[in-house]
């Protein structure tokens, strides 16, 4: 009834300004506001994204009690799965269930980045590095909206962490937000077109998200050209009239007792341009169009999602070491197989908050593996939480240890370490389990750990004593039988990390600004976040970015760079291409990276930058060609000095390989770009005048000729003065012009410069 | 002639505008302005600080050619010495040779942190943390002026790089400001009121120091109370008529074709108060007062300034490591000592810039020793700078090694890796120098190692090779003597690190962020810097901030920690004791240092801090008393919600040691003081609402009561809403009550929120 636009015009015609100022918010908690008398309809929103959190009461704020739906994994899991057409799927199959119960916008998925490994929230965002949470996410949004389901892309922006969310101040600068925090948005805002996206609640550089104007307004439409509709993260506005000027249409849940009434009285005194408002009113109506057919409650095949689901979590299980190929396990016949670990039959399979979704069903670990294997035993380790009975529990389960042919510890970060609404403040597994490996260990060598975690966990100290870890975050409901596919060989392990393992919390280049005090928090690592810092900090790592190992090898090789087009034309071209083969023999998959250096660039730059992936799946002895394509943005920097990106001439490295830190071939360009660096003038250095081709000649000549005539304010007046003294040019060399026209030596006054800067103009 | 205020005033009157233009500038490179016609005599003043750098022509710019003066050690080797009266000594000698040579004022101390090792001008700044550098800068300030001549504390602020050092902007919070940067500054003013500050090149926080208003004027006179002048760094000046604005009273050197008519118009154009202009004034005739006296011509003892250089060298060498006993050195008859290196005959001394003195004689290394000992034989082991003959050098040097008893290989920074005007990329040593003490080493294990350098080198990967390191920093034109003399043991060592020597480059906390660029430098470590950055990073490092040996040893006992007076009345003083003994059988010095903690600081604060240190000479056995009194502002951060020093009640810990990771004793004491926080409003988080011991009370009978009523906006209205669920209240938590007022289920609204407020305001 709404789809045109000449409609929505039409009817904010026939809107009184109230009806309009209640438009522009929620009628409660997870609705928007209908207009009975004109038949503009209530549409449903609910939270997400791994899966649908519709309440069953609709205005009751729990977490708990809402509608059962597909439990998929998180989007820590599903980073790792490295998988675009994966997270299509998955993203087709919350649609799918969205319509089902007529639910118009899911309210995800999360791309903020993962600056430290404490953030509360890591759990439900995708990476430490923008290109894969960006494709992924850009993948995810494809599939829900392929569904007629719109989604909320979240939180806008640089919401890296729970502690104050509601006021303390990201502290960024420009080139670390065009570089780190905002490209994920940018790329699914530009590629998959979101319905809807919504504003964080934290300041960003002091200014609250909701009432940015240059976030939401200048960098959100105006240059990426988004045109649907921005929401409040669920109590993120704090000043409406604001907020609606700087672009924020919608507001969650409402403030029933003063927005209404705050908009009405600025558009009444003029504070407001109701155009404004009428723009805010005609995206919440545009929504209301797409959504309208949202909900036809037709039936979901739960079986069916339930299998994409363990589908879904064997491509997200990181197998981080496998000594002496322990997996797959091959128990002998006869042979018992020690199940170890609360979580076996009670996972940790998502996280808590406001994405908590009530699964259609659970499928556990120790259950799979019971129904797979000859004999299987059970000991729980140690309970979920740190109780006095742990001591009981890790005796029971040494001893079952010491008796098997193999022990599968299941270990993880307890549901109380991590959630919205609260960091962590260390890495650290809870000692009930750290010890019990070592004990394990030393009654049974053949111990692999299975690791359920939603964000980074410290490895070292305890790692050492298993032959095989197992990281599988936290990965929905089917994660036990996933699980079970993985330990036994039925799938083939295929993800990677999205995210470095540290060795310790204090090498994580955060650590002294996480997580900010005072209502201010300072990103002072700038662009260097997760393997950008490690790596330009050159610290050891547990596992580096992009890590992960099959039950198969790969072998790289025919790494080919080339370019075609040119920058200044703006069609550079660069494509990388290698050769991948399976080289061992099982089919397998391989998640080949590329990564580019800028080893000459003016600015310090990341070691390198992820800018391409590809998962392939081969069979034994197969060989493929993968190939990447690299525009000229792909290979710039921000410039904090022109406000834009920068691509500067010179050598770039291109590698691909199986991680950030297994680079297996590289190869080198050198690529032409016109001058970024801005015009000399007499804030310019002298050293900056004397390096430039055509500034420096043009000095040289006008300080000689000032010294012949006599000329300028040199008291000391020596031939060649400054210039030819070796050491002071060193002291002053970082001296602009306009500063040295003070200098005796110099043989330069203000005149002079001037005229000096006027016939380098000319000659340029 | 000018000594009054009311001379001065008069004088005032008498001057025309164009005059006191005139005055507020130079009237050539090193001298204020004269008006003959009123018997106002130009001042002349001089750069330092370690020396008198006269140029022999006054109005020539370049280094070298000055008058004789006597080099004493430079500000990095003066630091370690941790010698409060020998600074007053090394000061009062400067004053003499600047009143010799009729020079008012000597351009120094420099107070900079040493933000980085990387900074060119380390050498030329006392220290990485503000206690050493103020203490120490202030008894050499006491010591200049108590000759009747000037200082010029420098470089008035933020001025921690070379790079880009007139135009880079310093990003740091205030915080850091007061907690790092500005304290030596604010001490040295307070305690020493040196008679002027000059002002740095480069912006704070986006606005040239030049023109900040906040530092010249805000923070040092309105706060610290000071009265003297503020000269401009030669250069520094890049708008005159804002810079008088902000409190720059001298412009140096003068823009003679500009800044007279720039301040002549403001001032007839009403853009500048003519105030602001005869303050200026009033404190150039003042300083000009101060300083006529100053020049007397009188003769100066160098040899006695001479031997002064010596003693004071002496003082500063740091003894790192000294395995075996090896030094002192004791060759059996008849046996020979080896000298290797250049720098054992052609010293580096004292760094490049405008600090550069020109010495009135040289002692070398090679020449104390060839008199002290029987039998020395040198070779240079490689060149100055690195040259196609070092292979034969190093040969040589080998050889010799072979046959002596011991060696002592003289190694260093060369001149051109350091000076003012640009900073290092690195921390290494040159290869030619590293690559030779391992060959040493296997040519002779008894290897002693000799550093000059001005800023810290990278010891990692070639000091294992030596048994003994001694780092003499660049410590004057009597280090020759000095270094034989601590070698020999006619000193005993007793210098300490005044700054941390790092493993790496990389594990400097400003790494990240050093020097900045485009313009811009973050400081994101923030106040960790230093050893407050190594020890929250838990990084090691080859030698800690504080540490050195001697060649006797020292016991600490009997730490007493006292408190008198209390913070709430202002009078509080925590004294702190322990007593110290020679336990070996030398006479030495130890410098004993008292570290203190705020583990339950609501702010992230170091893991302790220097809050005292006192250098104490015994003889063996025997033992003394060592105290320090610390009040409220010791124990305070700068809280940047307050904007005003902190002390938090709670527990500190008191450590005495002997370096910063050599705490011999520590004691707790529990500090009661008034509570810090905010008053609760409605930005308060429910978590902090909760935990306030009136609030909390009050807002659960306010919420019990609106449920009771079935009142406020809780459509879901379940009794006890969201605070009976303890998951929800993770979440929301963080939540301001403000933003909670649109939630259902917390049965609160604005208008509860604002009684809860005001009957909050009552109970109070």
């Amino acid at each position: 009834m709404l789809r045109s636009r000449m409609k929505i015009q039409s009817l904010l015609g026939d809107l009184t300004l109230a009806e309009k100022a209640s438009l522009v918010r929620g009628s409660g908690f997870w609705h928007t506001q209908g207009i009975e008398r004109l038949g503009v309809p209530r549409v449903m929103v609910t939270d997400g994204p791994h899966g649908l959190r519709k309440a069953n009461d609709a205005d009751h704020v729990g977490l708990s009690d809402s509608v059962p739906a597909t439990c998929f994994p998180t989007a820590a899991a599903l980073a790792s799965s490295f998988d675009v057409d994966l997270l299509y799927r998955v993203g087709e199959a919350l649609g799918r269930e969205c319509r089902a119960e007529q639910v118009g916008v899911l309210l995800g998925p999360g791309v903020n980045i993962k600056r430290s490994p404490l953030c509360g929230r890591n759990f439900e965002y995708f990476s430490e590095d923008p290109l894969v949470a960006g494709v992924l996410a850009t993948a995810m949004v494809r599939g829900v909206q392929s569904q007629g389901v719109g989604t909320s892309l979240k939180h806008f922006a640089a919401n890296n962490q729970e502690t104050d969310r509601l006021r303390v101040s990201a502290e960024v600068d420009e080139r670390t937000l065009r570089e780190i925090y905002l490209p994920a948005f940018e790329r699914v805002v530009t590629e998959a077109r979101p319905w809807t996206v919504m504003c964080a609640y934290n300041k960003v550089n002091g200014t609250y998200a909701s009432q940015n104007r240059w976030l939401l307004t200048e960098v959100l439409r105006d240059e990426w050209g988004f045109d649907g509709l921005v929401v409040s993260d669920w109590g993120a506005v704090q000043d409406r009239v604001p907020a609606l000027a700087a672009g924020l249409d919608l507001e969650m849940p409402p403030d029933l007792q003063r927005s209404d009434a705050q908009i009405v009285g600025a558009v009444e005194d003029g504070t407001l341009d109701e155009s404004q408002l009428d723009a805010a009113v005609a995206r919440v109506l545009d929504l209301v169009a797409k959504a309208t057919d949202a909900g036809d409650g037709s039936d979901v095949d739960h079986e069916a999602h339930h299998a994409l689901a363990r589908a879904a979590a064997a491509e997200c299980v990181v197998l981080l070491r496998n000594d002496d190929h322990i997996l797959p396990l091959a128990p002998p016949p006869g042979s018992t197989v020690a199940v170890i670990g609360e979580f076996a039959r009670t996972p940790r399979y998502q996280g808590a908050g406001s994405s908590q979704v009530n699964p259609t069903r659970i499928e556990t670990a120790v259950d799979n593996l019971t129904s797979a294997l000859e004999s299987v035993e059970f000991a729980a380790g140690f309970g979920l939480e740190t109780t006095a009975d742990d001591e009981r529990l890790a005796e029971e389960a040494v001893e079952l240890a010491g008796r098997a042919d193999s022990v599968v510890a299941f270990l993880g970060l307890p549901a109380s370490h991590e959630s919205e609404g609260f960091d962590r403040d260390h890495m650290h597994l809870p000692e009930s389990q750290t010890a019990l490996v070592a004990r394990l260990a030393a009654a049974n060598p053949r111990l692999v750990v299975v690791l359920a975690n939603g964000s980074a966990i410290r490895l070292d100290g305890w790692e050492h004593h298993a032959k095989a870890v197992v990281e599988t975050w936290l990965t929905g409901q089917a994660a036990g039988g996933a699980i079970a596919d993985i330990l036994l060989g039925t799938a083939n392990p295929s993800g990677r990390l999205a995210e470095t393992l540290p060795l310790r919390l204090e090498d994580n280049p955060s650590y002294l600004n996480f997580p900010g005090h005072s209502g201010r928090v300072r990103y002072g690592e700038g662009v260097f976040v997760g393997y950008r810092g490690y790596d330009a900090l050159k610290r050891e790592v547990s596992y580096p970015f992009g890590h992960g190992l099959s039950y198969t090898t790969f072998d790289y090789s025919d790494l080919v760079v080339e370019q075609s087009g040119s920058h200044a034309d703006g069609d550079l071209a660069i494509t990388v291409k290698c050769t991948v083969t399976n080289t061992g023999r099982r089919k397998g998959k391989e998640v080949v990276q590329l990564y580019v250096g800028d080893p000459e660039a003016s600015v310090p730059r990341p070691e390198r930058e992820l800018k391409g992936f590809a998962k392939v799946e081969l069979e034994p002895g197969e060989s493929v060609e993968v190939g990447f394509t690299l525009g000229g943005r792909e290979l710039s920097f921000w410039s904090e000095l022109t406000h834009g990106w920068a691509l500067e001439a010179g050598r770039f490295d291109f590698s691909v390989g199986a991680s950030s830190r297994d680079l297996r071939l590289t190869a080198s360009l050198e690529v032409d770009a016109p001058p970024v660096a801005a015009p000399l003038n007499e804030m310019s250095t002298l050293e900056e005048w004397l390096a430039d081709p055509v500034g420096g000649p043009l000095l040289l000549a006008t300080i000689h000729a000032g010294e012949e005539a006599g000329a300028g304010i040199a008291e000391g007046g020596a031939t060649g003065g400054v210039l030819a003294d070796a050491e002071m040019l060193r002291v002053i060399g970082n001296f602009p012009l306009r500063s040295l026209c003070a200098f005796p030596g110099m043989a330069l006054d203000h005149a002079t410069l001037d005229s000096l800067l006027g016939r380098l103009g000319a000659q340029r």
